[in-house]
């Protein structure tokens, strides 16, 4: 099968199985990223407190951290539920929202890191960051640095911790150290949407959660949100259409969309 | 005067009303919520700070409890908004969100029963969840069981706790113990969308505020979402703009639709 | 220049320098501040944790707090970053909701004004609880008072700290004690989607970071989100897709959109 049609199929396999994927986010998304797990046909539950964290990721396919609005008892909690996915082997993603940005932002990240998430998705500032930890100060949690930029700081994060990582951007980088792919989808109007990087991580974290290759998993997430940000955007006047037309779009993506569309490239 | 004429009146009555509703809810839905009561002709307060909560009871007309995104702190306030509530002899209303999941919210929940709500809603899952703690355990926040196999489940929670039970589902059942009430109204697009049972239980908790007869109350909400809900996913090409339809149809209903649409059966 | 040249160069200046934002705010209207934002060109970020907020109040522009749904940790970390913005020489603004709802409220904003507010932006209601906090109860979060009863309110507050008032409403007056603006526009409609006042102030938040006089980037935010919500109530059937129009329209309005709906008056 060429890799289209394997991303595609992992996209109809989502809706199918509709796995349960525990999300612990940032207050700005919850509802647009629950939506978009919806449409795309996972089902989500957000719960951080700490009395619960550790029995909701034994029930969930998969968990899904971002540190967009953490605080000192959210990223404890953080920490509760990375432990309990890496110890009981489920797959889990970390967003590093806003990486570089304050020295308790990195901290947590550092303690996070420990517990091996099975990918990472950020902008090129962030990856940049969490490689880096001083090296660069990113403006806020929009990106500052070009996605190429970010893959030798990718580099460095696979080698020590066996995670993939996904650098997004106008070309999303996906990367496990050996095999790299290139997905040239989505539309510039996007970053005009809050939390629509945060969307994607919480896509991945549900394809993670059904699919035993996870560089596949990754890519067809950022397949799916890239192009039916694409489709979106023809019928959209600014981001407040946007924002509604990709969850419609993530619900009744067609497979003649998908493969006119899709742009990746392996290397 | 027919059950649908006292519903319609009831509706009409929120409008002119305009009831401060206070809300503990979670934070997936709280924007929508609002947006929900507002349309609909309520006035929302979301206030969950211990200093405030039993103050904000006070002022309000009715108070909506939802552990979506529940926490040791957060349950505090619920319990001390929940006594207040019973206190004064204010109505309020529970949405079990994710009972039976995890020990955490089964405990929670218990403790919040002893300060009997005026009404529960849930879905048949946490009705079952909520009535035989430890007998299922459900599936994250969606709902595995069907509306009738909990009535049975709704009958043991109204006989230790003089409640109304509302099992939403393709078929709403609102149950007092003598009387039961039926509402056929809804589409199935409708649970693609985040939050719409939380949305079900604020306008819920803004009709008991300002009616006498809770059952009515309960079943005026039920109706008016899933009509407006039924008309909303007629213009609607998936979750996000049935979503945002949904808010303009809670506020721009006719009596004419109204009546038109209405499905619903006394037992 | 004319008043209604030097608006409109703001709210270009906004889009060209994009500058980053700190919010501390509610959980109700963080996703709609966000994107507002975005849409209007600035560059948000959201922030809270005590560990973080006077590093983040350092790397911002300017800092945005709103007591929407505060407690106790919240109320202690926005104060912490009024301090800072106040120690650092940052402008910052307040958006005072719910003032006299309860104690609670009125202690926190009594501790939060030491640090002088650059702006303080409420409905009526909430600026006369404000001066006179055991004056009035607000109703919950929507204004019940008058606009032009507020003045008089206003002048007490600029009078004790050095800030420049706004009161919104039908018309919007923005004082500083010497000068005071009125504008006059927006739509009722806009009342019945929540938060709209929240991004108001948010978007003051955005224009006293770029620009000098803070009147007159107090007036750009207010003109620019009343005829942006003028133009969007024009294609709405209601309060669901007002919120949607009126993020799309602070994206892309026109500057003869601009001039052709801009009524602003100097006293």
């Amino acid at each position: 099968m060429t890799m289209e049609k394997i991303l595609w199929k992992h996209i109809q396999t989502l809706k199918a199985t509709a796995p349960l994927v525990h999300n612990i986010t940032n207050y700005v998304v919850m509802n647009t990223t629950a939506n978009a797990l919806l449409a795309a046909g996972a089902s989500p539950v957000m719960a951080h407190a700490k009395s619960e964290v550790q029995d909701m990721a034994a029930l969930a396919h998969s968990l899904v951290i971002n540190i967009g609005t953490l605080d000192e008892y959210w990223s404890e909690a953080m920490l509760m539920a990375a432990e309990a996915a890496h110890t009981q082997g489920k797959p889990w993603i970390l967003d590093p929202v806003g990486a570089g940005a304050t020295p308790f932002r990195d901290t947590v990240l550092q303690q996070l890191l420990q517990f091996r998430p099975t990918v990472i998705r950020g902008n090129a500032s962030e990856i940049i960051a969490l490689a880096k930890a001083n090296s660069t100060r990113t403006k806020g949690v929009d990106s500052t640095a070009e996605s190429n930029e970010a893959v030798a700081a990718a580099m460095t994060i696979v080698k020590h911790s066996p995670s993939i990582v996904c650098i997004s951007g106008a070309t999303d980088i996906i990367t496990d150290g050996s095999q790299t792919i290139l997905i040239r989808n989505g539309h510039p109007l996007m970053t005009k949407v809050t939390g629509l990087g945060c969307t994607a991580s919480a896509l991945i974290g549900a394809f993670i959660g059904i699919t035993a290759d996870k560089t596949e998993a990754t890519a067809a997430a950022m397949a799916l949100i890239g192009i039916a940000g694409e489709l979106a955007e023809q019928q959209s006047k600014g981001p407040g259409s946007l924002q509604q037309h990709l969850i419609d779009k993530l619900y009744n993506l067609t497979e003649e969309e998908f493969y006119s569309r899709i742009k990746i490239e392996k290397q």
